[in-house]
């Protein structure tokens, strides 16, 4: 009981530092981290709350499916399918998905090419990553509406213990070992979205500068 | 009068979360949240005031026709008749009016047109729209300097529970069921401006990319 | 005395609020604030402080000339003349200069007009206008590193108890009644100065969108 | 023992104030302020930590050639070779390094002039310079990924007790006589970088407004 309650806090921690980023427009979002192993059970942000709000209701705890291990009236995010593939098919411990400005805009920019890889750029380290010409790559997915044929997309994408997924016009889902890793990942991502939508915009101007 | 204290404290937690976000340059923005349906009256923003205090003349109680239900020196919003058309014609119970430098642009850009839509974004959904190719509209309207002439255009557009509005070059009133709702609605279309003024720079910047 | 601190109180309010916005980069900007008319005496902001502080060392009292009224081993603002001219050709009660990136592109864009004037956005309210095709001009003058030349040069565009010039390249200088008057002020101008420079943008890019 | 607490305080406060605007995202960055002269020990940030948290951990004491004085689990920053070059040919007490969108770009738009010039810009007065036309240089170096190169290359730009360097698609680091000091560099740089990455991006959109 005492690992639910320090996992818990651990997602409590990260879901305040991604709204105090104001990550979480409109109810968008959802985290997810592991508590056990065998079974595979894992808390998830429940559905439809304002994620600027600490409350006793921000995680509920479900199963490999995704459905609530103890009777509750709240309801697992929409999107818990995705982060139940993510636990089942590698070793992650946690998982976060957000909707920024810039992440939607990179995913439609590079949408009908399938992925985006960035190159020559220091915070590529983040990943773990050391050599100078270092090259990282994201696989974006078309925005399915219905969840279970998003999930099995995504799930292609899955091949990891860390990795990330953009959904176009939707957001970024990332996944590490822990919620530390997690997090260092998005950020990593969000820094090199930010900066690429950034010199696109730049380079086209040139031409007049 | 209970009643009327928690919807007060709704109202002031909108207020200070928009605050939050620097949405009240220069006093302005105006926020409502219904007390009674019979007789109608709801608290609005005191006329003047720097938003990004917290104080106990914050807002005001009025009627239907926006005039203070008590004596008071303090003056209702200058635009308070807006909220109270919604009211009058719809069972909304909470409306939230801001300026911000995107729904400006976007409130200029398309002005013309007189709308604007926007489709294949993820972040509808918080409209309640779960189709995948679904689109949203927003009318926008001149800003008629007179009040009580532009409340009558505006009243034009209210026709449901929920909606918004943007007054050329001025800002969005977006209305909902309750302040949770009419919060999640403004998120959504402030991610949607955003997003879209951006994707129009980098349309422009593509051509020399 | 009381009067000396309530003044104090007030300035230190909106010191606090304009860091929170981080408009004080580099030691930049300087804030001041009328104690008493006659003599002339004002709270000024102490040369080379970090803004993003509260100290008892922040502001120091000062005559008509801009010297101290008290011995103390602070320095006024190096740009304290510009105030003292505030103080002396008008009624006004406090006088607010920052350093915005905004402000600054602004004052380069139109550097070479001597001005630039704002119309149609509702903000213009705020400065007490109320018609519907309103127009704002603010005057933009040169950068003097000689400070007496500057303030002399400031001076020919302080005409009102109320005002705002911009410094090329430098900042904007905004006065008003009382230090709520002026914030107010400053607000509607850099919300005026940021939609302005966006839309520049978004016209450049609109030929190819 | 109680420089070594001011001198941690010091290097505290600059570190939460960097991490509230957001300026270590994914890990990145490095601070350090000089302990003792004679032998030189300075205090570096640990490796691979959340920097927008406040431990006991976040720093440790270390040496000329960056190895800890004292037995420790932490690791020095990857980084921490290029803070001892400084300290070891210069009198400066404090060096910042730091990772954001726009010195990024900086970095990236002005690599191949290995340098970019300032030059009309009022905030150039932070680096104590007062001449009405001053110009102002920093150079810019490849980011060889093996850290002793890096610091070789570096090194031939460590100049004086005050200076600042960026290393491409990476980050800059700036150093001055003290921790107050080396922050209002590091300040009036990223003015001076966000201030001429929108000038280009308007100067680009300018042929068509």
């Amino acid at each position: 009981m005492s690992l639910l309650v320090k996992r818990w806090k651990e997602l409590a921690e990260v879901k305040a530092e991604l709204a105090a980023r104001d990550w979480f427009f409109a109810t968008s979002g959802n985290l997810s981290i592991k508590v056990t192993d065998d079974p595979l059970t894992f808390l998830v942000t429940a559905s439809g709350k304002d994620k600027r709000k600490q409350t006793d209701e921000d995680f509920l705890l479900v199963d490999a499916s995704g459905n609530p291990v103890e009777k509750t009236q709240l309801k697992p995010s929409a999107e818990t399918l995705l982060h139940a593939e993510i636990y089942s098919k590698t070793n992650a411990g946690c998982s976060l998905h957000v909707h920024t400005i810039d992440n939607n805009i990179i995913s439609e920019w590079y949408g009908d090419d399938g992925e985006v890889v960035f190159s020559h750029q220091e915070i590529i380290k983040a990943f773990g990553i050391w050599e100078e010409d270092a090259a990282i790559r994201i696989p974006i997915i078309r925005n399915y509406a219905h969840i279970p044929t998003l999930a099995q997309e995504f799930a292609k994408h899955v091949n990891g213990d860390a990795g990330a997924v953009l959904i176009r016009n939707h957001g970024i889902t990332v996944w590490g070992k822990d919620a530390f890793e997690a997090k260092k990942f998005l950020e990593a991502w969000e820094f090199l979205f930010s900066y690429h939508v950034k010199l696109l915009l730049l380079k086209g101007a040139k031409a007049f500068a």
